[in-house]
């Protein structure tokens, strides 16, 4: 068909960029991530046009981790790159949004049609005339691959491609040709919402499972609630919340899942993770003769060294995809039609509740004479400096480890990467969730602590935090390098170290005006008191950076215990 | 086979990480580019004690860039990540390697073979259970891929991974588990170097050609050498050399091929990129009835958008791994070889030869009355104020389009990026570079040329300069921007904007003393002036970071005829 003839079937032509925008602003999003590349820039006009945001990311590999932590904000989020160069800088941040159940939709400006078919030899490629080596790589970690080569098809590419993404809560993977940015297709079907509700499972299949679950929650004595990160990844917290309303069983979160719950709930109880827990979390947990395990995701650091000691005896399971209890498996039944069920037939009556611990910031226990920030003390004490509604990202090392001591005040969202770990997310991430507040007009502080071997990752996302004028409070935890790597091996090793930066200059070099940003260096209790307790500092107007002294070879108890196990793998000889 | 027996049957057991590094040493690598991490750490023991370097990159893409620009300066080089996060981070450095045929050694330190084998749920995971995954994608960028996983094979995979890299001169990705790091296996290999000499052709083949192409060649009138980027990565510079001095016929570059040639030499006759030529070079290249093309790349913006008016009836063509005359082929035969006979066998009695343009560094031509620096006189005016054996290092966008009007002085190194054309890789190619220069025990100055857009995707590597005292002089070309993207696409459009950063304060909170650093602001010719015919400054003792104020919508002749031309590419139409 010619390009006249199929334009002239068209109700309402709008360019395929206009589309694809339109779209992405549909489903909730109003800033884009990215770097622009000869190869997308085309597209990017449309950007503005669709009433989207550009954000002018300062590297890819930041912008996929903004991306990140733009959808933990706000549901969902996207990123532009261009072929080859760009994509692949972001691949690990993608990578991380997929391994951690992420909906990032990745569009790719690339070369044309005509110069794919033809195998030509230009620039951002191999040089061996193969265009889809990098979307290769990129379907490993992404839940689908749109090649959009055909204006006919297009429309219906995207539309999937985002229930996709949202559904499945994972990266997607879009290719847009540079010849195709302004093809013309359909714009009639954006007068019908994309559907993004999720399929209801098969009803007297899930009825089965409900009854199962009353049945073992009925006969219990001491049963609790334990939410991880696949209940806030696959959107159940509704049901979870509903749950515990109304059942008021004693609830507790992993590492991942924590900020799921209103943690000033009388019923929580803390964090769980194996021996990593506070001792009489683990022993009210342990204890319990049957745990409602809502999407969990027991990768190596989100318990401690696979220290739990529940048994799958007294377990249910609960699950995007599928549910397990005991060792029955339901696969096919999603959770958030069994939670629901559970939430409205559950008989208050034949429920036994036992009490939850008490949790507390435990400040005082862990304030020593001494003028020192430890880590012991730290986390406790940001508990009591958290305001309701904070955003709070933590980075890989102690910080996320340490923030199991912080209780949260009610609807704190807590952001952190605990299963792919990879350093230097936390900066891009926190720019990302900032940003995402502020498109969703929500007056939040964004709190972030990172590291300083971390921070030099990706130092430059500060740029961004600035252009965009975010309300971001980063304390640098300045303790001369990779202080996880030293409790895992090489606690004195020169690889361990970094290079001292002037941590509170770097604002200012990357663009931040004295009236942008405020500075402190910290080195005591007393310092950090003082901070904490400030009235501006506490109001957080823009961007405030604090390098916040700990010492070099301290860390958060569960840390320690962790890395332990993890050296105690790295040797484990196979024979 | 039991670890005992396989130990005792041993002359020399040595552990896997010592094996690897001592075999790196071996082939010339001192400095291994890297970030730590847990699964890499006890291999990382092993570096000091093979003689080796860590560099202690401040992340990994700039490792990767670090290594590519090390590797073109010293021959080979390796890189160490870790599982995952590290080795993603890395792979568009790696891709670029590949893509540009330099020989790097990725090493990344895998999860130990029994908790890939239990399907482990471990950080830096997708959390499937899948851990090849990684490696599958990077066996699209590597022509050699090693998982060292038994002992008893793992000595002849290093070996063979190594020769492999150097041959085919491309990255080779190298797979180590944490629990393999310290297995013992033969040491005594290590007293027999590896073999990493070329197979020769076939004699009789070789010996065809040869005579082929000297028919040719002593019929010919007007005959030129160009020489391109696979002649200095296939390493046939010395026979290039041989045959200009016998032949002392009119030679000529490509823009990836720049360096290749001593620029003082009589018969040099500039930078051939078709229409992006100067005009008499353009006119003699294309006039020529003969052209001895060696290592040709003919890549979109290696010739000014495919623009060469030469036929492939004049045309013999020299690869690493085949050779064409006029339209006949002659696979497998590596031009190494032929060119060596071709040096002995031509009959200089029969050779005709016409004189190639002269080539200057036009700073009077370019000269205007204005005290803006343009790009048209900034170049040949770098071109008086290099020095012999300086390695040049230029960025994508405006430098890697103006280094062609550069004359360089006899033994200069050209870096530059323009296949794969990775913006922000110049900056860590510079700090390799410059480490190779020194690991060689040379002398040499390294100047790098960048503009703000592309530097502050790698900005933090100058963390990494000054770390090693690396005595670099870096031009940021002050534009405002992505030049290169303007002229292909949105000249005012918001998203080819960038942030005003302090760019010479980046030195200084990076860690750089004022001792170590020395800093300037350039914004006329006089200053510029003054600059380059400053005693200190060109003696460039340590880190001179040079903030240098251009025209935002200025370019390079070469950069406008290339942008249009992919502009045009861009938008051509399939119907």
């Amino acid at each position: 068909m010619s390009v006249d003839i199929w334009e002239q079937g068209l109700k309402t032509p709008v360019p395929v960029a206009e589309y694809l925008f339109r779209r992405l602003h549909e489903v909730g999003i109003r800033s884009v991530h990215g770097v622009p590349g000869d190869f997308n820039l085309v597209a990017l006009d449309y950007i503005l046009k669709a009433g989207l945001r550009w954000v002018g990311s300062v590297n890819e590999l930041n912008a996929a981790y903004a991306a990140d932590g733009y959808a933990r904000t706000k549901g969902i989020s996207a990123l532009v790159t261009t072929f080859g160069v760009g994509e692949l800088s972001a691949i690990n941040g993608v990578a991380g949004a997929f391994s951690e159940h992420v909906p990032v939709v990745h569009v790719v400006g690339c070369p044309s049609t005509i110069s794919q078919r033809n195998g030509m030899l230009l620039h951002h490629t191999l040089g061996n005339g193969d265009f889809n080596v990098f979307a290769n790589m990129s379907s490993q970690i992404s839940c689908d691959v749109a090649k959009l080569n055909k204006p006919s098809e297009i429309a219906g590419q995207i539309d999937h491609a985002l229930r996709e993404c949202w559904i499945r809560s994972r990266p997607v993977y879009i290719m847009l040709p540079t010849d195709m940015a302004e093809k013309k297709i359909e714009g009639a079907r954006l007068d019908t919402p994309i559907d993004l509700t999720e399929p209801p499972n098969e009803a007297e299949r899930e009825d089965y499972v409900v009854d199962v679950v009353l049945k073992y929650l009925h006969a219990a004595k001491s049963p609790v609630i334990l939410v991880d990160a696949c209940a806030i990844r696959h959107r159940v917290l509704s049901e979870v919340h509903d749950l515990l309303e109304k059942t008021q069983l004693p609830v507790f979160v992993t590492p991942m899942g924590k900020g799921a719950i209103n943690e000033s709930h009388a019923n929580y109880g803390g964090v769980y993770a194996g021996t990593g827990s506070q001792p009489d979390v683990a022993e009210r947990v342990e204890s319990a003769d049957l745990v409602l395990s809502i999407g969990a995701l027991k990768s190596d650091f989100n318990t401690a060294g696979f220290s739990y000691r529940t048994s799958q005896l007294n377990t249910i399971d609960f699950h995007s995809d599928h549910c397990t209890v005991r060792y029955s498996e339901y696969p096919g039944v999603a959770m958030k039609g069994v939670l629901r069920k559970v939430v409205e037939r559950v008989d208050l009556g034949k429920l036994s509740r036992a009490p939850s611990p008490d949790v507390k910031n435990e400040v005082a226990r862990n304030r020593d004479s001494s003028e020192i920030i430890t880590q012991a003390f730290f986390w406790p004490r940001i508990g009591e400096y958290l305001k309701e509604n904070d955003i709070v990202v933590t980075e890989t090392g102690t910080s996320n480890f340490g923030i199991w001591e912080t209780k949260f005040p009610r609807g704190v969202t807590g952001i952190t990467q605990i299963l792919w770990g990879s350093i230097g997310w936390s900066v891009g991430a926190a720019q990302g969730a900032a940003l995402a507040a502020k498109d969703a007009g929500a007056d939040r502080r964004t709190v972030l602590f990172v590291g300083d071997g971390s921070f030099q990752l990706t130092a430059q996302e500060v740029s961004t935090m600035l252009r965009h004028n975010l309300k971001i409070t980063v304390f640098l935890i300045y303790n001369e390098g990779f202080t996880i790597e030293r409790f895992i091996h090489g606690m004195e090793a020169e690889y361990n170290n970094i290079s001292r930066w002037q941590y509170t200059e770097v604002p200012t070099v990357f663009g931040g005006s004295d009236a942008q940003v405020r500075k402190f260096v910290v080195k005591t209790k007393d310092e950090l008191e003082k901070l904490l307790t400030d009235g501006e500092f506490i109001e957080a107007g823009g961007l405030q950076f604090v390098e916040l002294w700990m010492p070099k070879e301290d860390a958060p108890r569960a840390l320690k215990i962790t890395a332990e196990v993890a050296a105690r793998n790295n040797a484990k000889m196979s024979e």
